[in-house]
Order: C-alpha cells, then sequence, then structure tokens
C-alpha cells in the first residue's frame, strides 16, 4: 500500500484515525500512549464520543484550536479557533470561502486574480460561480516569480470588464514550484492593500520546500509582522492534509483561517456551510494529527520523524532530478523545482509538429502530449489546462513517482523528445 | 461511544473502515474473513492500494458496482454502475444534482418544487443556486400525505412566477415520518412526466420504516414498473449511511443514482464535481458495507443481523411511544411515525401565547421552543425552520434519544405543555 507519495502513510496518522474508528484498540498495548492521546481528544469533542456523530459545521472545536495553536507556532502570531474552519480537503475551504465573493452590481462581475499557469481549481471554480477570471502571469525567466508590475498590468486591463475583489497566490506554487520570498509577499500585500482586495493564500504546500536558500512564510504571518493596517486585511490562508508529508489526499481533511472578515459576513458564511452539515469527521482526525504530531520523547517521535523527514528528503531529491533532466535535453527548459511537487517545463515545438497538430485539431503541447503517451505511456498534463504564455508551450508533470521509476521515465521521455524533434524539424 | 441513534455503531463498519486504514489488520486473526474480503475488494480499487489516494470523482469503480448490483436487487430492475456516483453524504449529490437545475433564462429563474413541511437542505440549496423554491403543502389530516391536487396547486400558481423544472419528494419523510404509498408514487410520477419535470427522490430513510403496512419503494423501481414512456424520464435518488441502522453521518457517505439524463449534461455533471477531486474514500468504504453487507454464512452476519435489528426495532419502539405521547397532551396532535426519525407535531397555542410571542419579537412557535428550552433544557425546532400552513404551529422533535432518555423527556415535555397553555389561557 502505497501514497501517491510512493511512501507508506505514515503510521502515526493512520493509526490515530484507526483507533478513533474502533475504540477498542485503546486497550491495545501494541498502539503508543501519544496515538491513544490524540484519538482520545478527538474523541472528547465528538458529539457522544463517536466519530459518527455530526460535527458542527466549522468542525470539531478542540481540533480547531490545535489548529490555531499550530500557526501561532509557526508564524509567531496569535491565531484564534474561531477564525479555523475544518474543511473536507482545501478545495472545499477555497470554493466556500470564493463563494463570498459572488456579487453581481449591475451586471458587473467580481473579478479574482489567478495566477497563469494556475491550479485548475481557480479557473473551474470562477467559471463555475460566474466570477470574472482575471489571469496575472508568472515570470518564466525569473523561476516563476511574481512581478507586482505584472499585478498592475492585469488589474488595470481587467478594472475595464469588471470590479476586482480578490487576489488569489498559490505559494509554493502550483504547476510552478516557485517559492516566494518575504520581500515579495510583503509586496503582493502592500498591492492587495491598496486595492482593497481580499488575499487568498493557497499554502497547501508549506512543508514542501526543497531548494537551498528558500523559506515558506505565511501570508499571515507576514502580514503580522508588517503590523496596522495591513494586519487588518481580510485574508483566508488554506492547508490541506493531501500534500506535505502526509500524502493523504482520499481521506480529505484540511482547514482554512479566515481573518479580518466581517462579523455579518461570517455568520452568513458559516450558514452558507452548514447546508453540507458537516466535513468527514475522519479527516478532521487526520488534520489534527498534522497540527499535533508526536513531540519529543513521545513513543511514536522517532517512527513520525523517520518516515516524515523521509518522504521530504525524497521528494528534495526528485525535484532536482527532475529539473537537472529536462534542462539537459536540447529545446526543454525547466526553472528549479523550489517547493510543491510539480515541474512545468517549457519546449520548443518545431512549425511543423505546430502544423501536425493543427491538421489534427489539437493544441500543439495537446498533441505533444497524446503522441508521448502513446509511444511511452508517459502521461503528462498539457500547459494549456493551466495557462501558459500565447505561442509558448508547456507541461505539468510530478515529482512523485518513485526514484526508480522517475529515472527510467526521464529516461523514456528524453528519447522520445529527442526522436519527435527529428520527425518534424 | 454512542452513534446519534444511541447505539454502539455496527462492528462490521468501523472494522472494515479500520482494515482499510490500517493493511496490517489483515493479518490479524480477530478480524472476521468477510470484514477482510470487504477491505481487500476496496483497496484493490484504490490507486497504489491505497486509501491515501484520490479515487475518482464519481467514487470508486468496485463500489459504484456494488451500489449498483444493491440496487437491482432491491427493485429487481437493472441499475448500472456508471449512473451511480458516490457522494460524501447525501446532502453532497443532491446540491451537485440540484445544480444542473441552474438556467436563467431572460430573467425568469428556474422553479424546483419541494414539500412544506421539508428538509432545510432544499430551501438552502434552492436559495443558494438562485432557484425559485415551489413549496407543495403535505396534508397533515392524512398523516402528511402527498396530494396530487396540492402538487397542481402549486405548479399552477408558480408557473406565473418562474419555470418549474424540478420536483424533489422526500421518502420516507423529514420531518413528517410519512411513508408513501406506491399508488401515490406513481401519481406523482405520472405528475412529473405530464409536467416534463426532473425528478429528485430523496430516500435516505428507505431502512427506516416501522409502522404496519406501510412499505420502502423506491421510484426507480416503481418508474421501472411502469415501463415506457415513464421509466425514460429523468430521475436522480439519493441515498446515505447517516441514516437506517448505520447512522454514520460523520463519516460522510452517499450515492446518487442518476438516470436518462442526457451524456452532455452527465459530461459537464461529472466535470463540475471533479474540482471537489473525491469524496472521501473512507466514506466510500462505509458505503461498500452498507450495499454489501455480510451475507448469510459469513462470519460477521449473525452479529450484524442482530446489531441492525436491535437498532431498527428500537426505533420503531420509540416512533410509536413518540407519537402516543404527544397524542396523548390536550392541545397537540402527532400523526404517526410510519418511518424515517421524527415527528412534527402540531400545537395549539392560546391566544395570549402568541401575544406574549409578539411582544417578544418571536414568531409564536419559537417562542414556544426557547420557553420549552429555558424551562426543560429540551431542544426542538419550531415547525418555521421546515414550513408549515400559515396559522398552523408545529415543532420537530427526533425518536432519537434513547428509550429511557426518550420517556423522561416526554414527561417533562407533557408537564411543561400543561402549564404552558394554564399560564396563557
Amino acid at each position: 500500500m502505497l501514497t501517491p507519495w510512493g511512501k507508506n502513510p505514515i503510521t502515526f496518522i493512520r493509526q490515530v484515525v484507526a483507533v478513533c474508528l474502533m475504540p477498542s484498540l485503546l486497550d491495545d498495548p501494541n498502539i503508543p500512549t501519544d496515538v491513544k492521546d490524540r484519538a482520545r481528544a478527538v474523541l472528547k469533542g465528538c458529539k457522544g464520543g463517536s466519530l459518527g456523530s455530526y460535527s458542527d459545521s466549522a468542525g470539531i472545536e478542540i481540533i480547531r484550536r490545535h489548529v490555531a495553536d499550530y500557526i501561532e507556532k509557526r508564524d509567531g502570531f496569535p491565531s484564534h479557533w474561531e477564525n479555523i474552519v475544518l474543511c473536507a480537503g482545501a478545495s472545499e475551504g477555497i470554493r466556500g470561502t470564493m463563494k463570498l465573493m459572488i456579487r453581481h452590481e449591475n451586471g458587473i462581475k467580481p473579478g479574482v486574480m489567478i495566477p497563469i499557469p494556475q491550479y485548475p481549481l481557480y479557473s473551474a471554480t470562477i467559471a463555475e460561480f460566474d466570477l470574472h477570471q482575471i489571469g496575472y502571469y508568472l515570470n518564466e525567466s525569473t523561476n516563476w516569480g511574481l512581478d507586482i508590475s505584472e499585478l498592475e498590468r492585469a488589474y488595470e486591463e481587467a478594472k475595464k470588464v469588471c470590479t476586482p475583489k480578490a487576489l488569489c497566490v498559490i505559494n509554493p506554487g502550483n504547476p510552478t514550484g516557485n517559492v516566494l520570498t518575504k520581500e515579495n509577499i510583503q509586496k503582493i500585500i502592500q498591492f492587495a492593500y491598496e486595492k482593497k482586495m481580499f488575499l487568498f493564500a493557497d499554502e497547501v504546500y508549506q512543508d514542501n520546500v526543497y531548494a537551498a536558500g528558500c523559506e515558506f512564510h505565511s501570508f499571515k504571518k507576514v502580514i503580522s509582522e508588517m503590523g496596522t493596517p495591513y494586519n487588518q486585511m481580510e485574508l483566508a490562508s488554506f492547508m490541506s492534509c493531501s500534500k506535505g508529508y502526509m500524502g493523504e489526499c482520499g481521506l480529505r481533511g484540511g482547514y482554512a483561517e479566515i481573518i479580518n472578515i466581517d462579523p455579518a459576513v461570517k455568520t452568513m458564511y458559516l450558514k452558507s456551510i452548514s447546508a453540507k452539515l458537516c466535513p468527514t469527521t475522519l479527516g478532521q482526525a487526520v488534520m489534527e494529527c498534522v497540527v499535533n504530531p508526536p513531540r519529543e520523547g513521545e513513543p511514536s517521535y522517532k517512527q513520525f520523524m523517520a518516515e516524515k523527514t523521509g518522504v521530504l528528503q525524497s521528494l528534495a531529491q526528485r525535484a532536482k532530478m527532475i529539473a537537472e533532466t529536462f534542462n539537459s535535453v536540447p529545446g526543454m527548459s525547466c526553472n528549479i523545482v523550489q517547493g510543491a511537487m510539480y515541474a512545468f517545463p517549457q519546449i520548443k515545438l518545431p512549425e511543423k509538429a505546430k502544423e501536425a497538430a493543427k491538421a489534427a485539431g489539437q493544441a500543439p503541447d495537446v498533441f505533444y502530449a497524446f503522441q508521448l503517451l502513446e509511444n511511452t505511456g508517459i502521461c503528462i498534463v498539457p500547459g494549456s489546462g493551466f495557462g501558459q504564455k500565447p505561442g509558448t508551450y508547456h507541461f505539468r508533470t510530478t515529482i512523485l513517482p518513485q526514484p526508480e521509476l522517475l529515472k527510467t521515465m526521464l529516461e523514456k521521455f528524453r528519447e522520445f523528445h529527442s526522436n519527435f524533434v527529428k520527425q518534424y524539424e
């Protein structure tokens, strides 16, 4: 049994959830005491002491409190548990919060700024909620950096057709792998403040930072450091158990921290999520483990740290391998994967390949992806699914396959690309 | 640890999910082989053999297949696994399907017919999706029966302001406890056919039928029995692991069977649910247990049947006790709780109580509920939250508390009511 990370799941997490499900395991001497402690705390927070009961729509109070403690410890600034909303994966939190942006005035749509390339959750949700998508291009030549001048350009252009209301930032970046510097985040916050925008900080990859000199800075921390008036801004930040070292995608756990929103809006927000009753209590129990992992001296600590470090080191190694390999292929270039789990390499396609794509009724990068799939069995996602500057072609690939598989895959890929270019040159 | 049913959870369900989480339990000789079989089937259906992976947005194929088998066995008519969509509780399935109704033409809203009283998920979702709510009153004098003449009245009236598109039926009824007869369902189907309406059959209480002479008939079965053209109608029916004998509300499992919808619409539907990635795999594993429970001869069968029967018998006993008690109170009347988990008794309120309510700025039934809560600690939901005919007052109460608690509660309630009436007479 392997997670998408190509590793066994983190034992501590699985044990806590299993004990929550079968409290008879509390009597099992083979289950470590810290596992039992976490399970007991979760069960105590459940109505009737059972995960089978609905929780509050915002989640089990004790877990919300532990999330706030985790954020406080991470950032060094207060976090209030009533600002924490547990959700069945970050996607649900993002969608629920994005819904607050819906408000059409005289036929003018609210606009939401999102990076291009972006994770398609955003474009899909914006379309579904009938909002206006404002794409701002990330700068490929500065390792997918976020330029304020580009934010300004996108904002000014969009103002003509919509009312820009929110700015979404994905950090570390999906699909770009970029990790923002603190200075950059400060400038983004200043921009959002000037434009009176609601900030969405998608920080689900906060544990996935690999490159030397890179560090994760939460928007919450930077906003707090900047003090008044910035620390009064509306900000929602998101975390998940699907990424990091956990890889528990299917169990659906996540949280949103939402600060500085109008109390009346918050009331409506909580009302709107209540129609779905509650996020899975099992996913909530997973989040308890994420924010309250074994501490030094506790019986699960050693194994937990070994498993966690093992996953993160392996991901770091793969991130490096991916970028190096693609950069060694003529006609391909790949930015350093500083964080997250993806690379978004650029491919130069011969003119004749573009013509062949046109004849096949496909976009050039889609054509390339299908050829790759048919010839090698390797599946990549064409850059057009994420957005890219017109005339450039990319693909997204993950760093998730296990190192040996990745090596074989990359060799096949390189060979295919060389043949593809020869064929269409 | 108790479920909301006041019973321990069904052992088989908890064991299957726990083994899925900790496959090392497959080697535990204390775990029955049928539990292991189900867990193995689920794990085999998961990517990488782990619940930690995302499943398809519509759910794990083998579980969808087992749901179709379950429906086929229940109804005696074919069910196709590709029409089954697993969801994190029926609410998610209902909301996802209701979304298909959104289509405003020239400012005229699509209308959705729902029973009054209704479960507030419907009114909330209709409001959120900016649809038009068409309430049809259930007939309190025929045990909350569904009169076709009332459907006609509501439809004709609504046609003036919206385009009626869908008809929702909750059977067994929440909060009314009514169970529809087959003849009634046939007439409802005929009505929906004539009006070209999409049918929503909320059948989450299909295991909860208590009254003598009552039987659950699925809309899918009745539509199939009626043959052409009725069996070509668009129908979505919903099931959940939160009700029945299972009571696993927090684990969030459910399914929707959606038949006869346009393939292009189905494609868009599947696309729209994909933004949420997938329903919790743990909740999906629970549904596997619901549709594929221990069979006669399997090691868990006896215990499973004892637990299931125990819960359902106890619920039936409580349903009877609730109605009898409320009917014995002067000024209260309560229909027979034929199914589901609630009673919706009517209370006659003295004129002076209505005046006192007005002075307190509350609706009369809300005032009554608050007085009850403050004086006895008993919490009921005022009828206005579910809808009721103007000038009538009701409350919803559940049959879920354990029999001893229920008895004490009902005595306190009766005493309160008698004092309340005396006070305001």
